[in-house]
């Protein structure tokens, strides 16, 4: 018998994400100017009054154990922002805080799915959601999104979808990678959908803070009883309050669901380290001017970045509606050629982009859209124009 | 179709320990004065040393993502600790920070297992390890260990349990719950047998700092290069550092097991708080002087709660060698009475102890021990001194 290793654990793609980061971070480590838009965190500092807040709590000897789904006080603190901001009622009892958004999802798939259950996932996709869902044993099912409407996924087409294996459907809003939001009726459609033919939605709101113009967030769970019941709604400190190194997450469930979840988090890892704990509960309660301030900064370089990406030749992008992100479709650019050598993938284009041009990039591809390419803008102004400029160097040298 | 939920989860077992816990923790808010020998942690402060360098990581900024597997100053401190303490080569490459040993052991059982394969686990044991093994697919073996020698199990034993499904079987020492330490013969004979029968051995050393007397604690990797091959060795800083509320484990395998269970943990929980990381660096590459101060008040504490314990009635103890553990057998108070109430069991002991003589202690069901209670003395000695002479009131008053 030769010493096997894991099936699943031998499927789980390395994140494509992450490689392009490391690449960046060795040539700047090299002395090169890499100018990265690959960044999935802002580059803000976590505001100073949550950093005291958690200086106070190592002061104060709170680094023991806590109970395993979170303290009470970071539970509650959870209900009153699900009931004011996203009018919820979830009470403590129906919350738990994990380390961090991906922890919650993989609470969530843990608690959801039995071998074989499908889980429908609109693309484009973060790139985490089917590797959560093969680790738990579940079958991811693609449903593409629509152009017109950003490559946001109708209600009818998640019915299509559905079979008798369908256990849930993944609602990301804002969309990472697209910047798009759902709207509160296309919602309440797909909600209809959910609740016809029984499934649950996993409502993924990392982002809900960060809206622009005229769009706002909008929670499904929030649209009905029914809906409530079949939803387990996902959030987290990491983008809203430049918190992503604490690593806190939560979701609102029903008691069942949140009672399991915890149980599986008491084994998995038991609590979130303590001191993120108090660092969030700050974030929460306390003075929320900065992230105001956050969300102002965000919105400028949004609209900065999609008048810039407009103007280039070839590429076509969707203008943000949130988070912090926005996708171009280089299609027209394939095919096409660089130097001589023909341009066949996204993901070639990143590597051009990278080795020849110093600028990071996020080909699509493990999002499941290989000919688009996704710029963060959750990086300086400067930063942006000089990347931006150098994009534009890459497509004017393009060989018809 | 009802919305049916993973059975996986609905097997995981609620810990009995955080029951005790919860309900000592709830009696001492109404006031009460009850002692906890329930605590699996240290009640010692993480040391000065390590507080200030997380404050000063939280000062730094360091509050951003970093590495799925951790930041490789880190990596590498753990590797020149396995170098130093343990005599054991793991490259920075070969190590895996994570969200605690729960977590380590985890994301261990998430890469060797494929549904249906064993994992044979000494009795008495930690009562995570059987969910952990269920969670990931696995199917627990339940080897007993020998009286005569402090419930550790023999190579022979191992042996008889192997099967054509055996993939792992974990050793821990020192032992939670019974303080026990495995000799190096012992482990050698161990590694005999996982080298013939080829299989993995998971071995949890969480507790290695902590030995008493005569007794060396010995990682079984280090016995040689072909059961180095075939050993995933697990510890942390909860214990030996009073880091419990933290969270920081790690893993010390093969790159390839370490690339894999990276790869799990990446998308799954992402890096461990990055200010923990920064605490845990300086736990290990700073000063030990604290940690030598705390072995030798357990060790203190030992001697006392173990000689309290031999000259209680009705009750014998092992001498603990190890970890912060005394395992006491009841057997002999089962089937007697307290106050004409016939005993049947350990649990009811503890649910007697509770209630009756405000002494939280752990019966050692789940554990695999139904007859057995676990005290912990990670507690003051004035706590220990006034919770024996609670459980000596108990003894004294039972009924033949």
């Amino acid at each position: 018998m030769p010493l096997s290793l894991s099936e699943k654990a031998l499927c789980v793609k390395p994140s494509s994400t992450l490689a392009i980061t490391a690449k960046a971070k060795a040539m700047r480590a090299e002395g090169l100017d890499v100018v990265s838009f690959a960044a999935g965190e802002p580059n803000f500092n976590t505001p100073e009054n949550i950093c005291e807040a958690a200086i106070q709590a190592i002061r104060d000897g709170f680094t023991r154990y806590t109970p395993a789904s979170g303290i009470i006080e970071l539970r509650e603190a959870v209900s009153a922002k699900f009931k004011m901001y996203n009018n919820l009622d979830y009470t403590a009892g129906q919350i738990v805080i994990s380390n961090g958004g991906k922890h919650s999802l993989s609470n969530i798939f843990g608690v959801l799915l039995n071998p074989g259950d499908e889980v429908i996932i609109p693309v484009p996709y973060w790139l985490t959601y089917p590797e959560l869902v093969r680790l738990s044993g579940g079958v991811p099912v693609y449903v593409h999104g629509k152009k017109e409407i950003g490559y946001k996924v109708t209600a009818s087409s998640i019915s299509d979808a559905v079979s008798s294996k369908t256990k849930a459907v993944i609602i990301n809003t804002p969309n990472n990678p697209t910047g798009m939001v759902y709207t509160k009726e296309e919602l309440a459609e797909i909600a209809k959908v959910a609740i016809e033919k029984n499934f649950y939605i996993v409502s993924d709101e990392m982002y809900e803070q960060l809206t622009y113009g005229g769009h706002a967030h909008v929670s499904i769970a929030s649209l009905g009883d029914e809906i409530y019941k079949r939803t387990i709604t996902c959030s987290g400190l990491s983008k809203s309050y430049a918190m992503t190194g604490w690593r806190i997450g939560y979701t609102g469930s029903s008691v069942e669901i949140a009672r399991l979840m915890g149980g599986i988090q008491s084994h998995q890892t038991s609590n979130p380290c303590s001191v993120a704990q108090k660092a969030a509960l700050e974030a929460l309660t306390g003075d929320q001017s900065t992230v105001v301030k956050m969300k102002e900064a965000f919105a400028e370089r949004k609209k900065y970045i999609y008048e810039r990406v407009t103007a280039m030749p070839y590429v076509e992008a969707l203008e943000p509606a949130g988070a912090f992100y926005v996708l171009l479709d280089f299609t027209k650019v394939l095919q096409k050629s660089h130097q001589g050598q023909k341009i066949e993938s996204a993901n070639q284009v990143a590597q051009i982009l990278i080795e020849d041009f110093q600028v990071a990039v996020i080909p699509c591809e493990d999002f499941g859209f290989p000919h688009f390419i996704r710029l963060s803008y959750a990086i300086s102004m400067k930063a942006i124009d000089k990347g931006i400029g150098r994009i534009e160097s890459f497509l004017q040298k393009i060989e018809q």
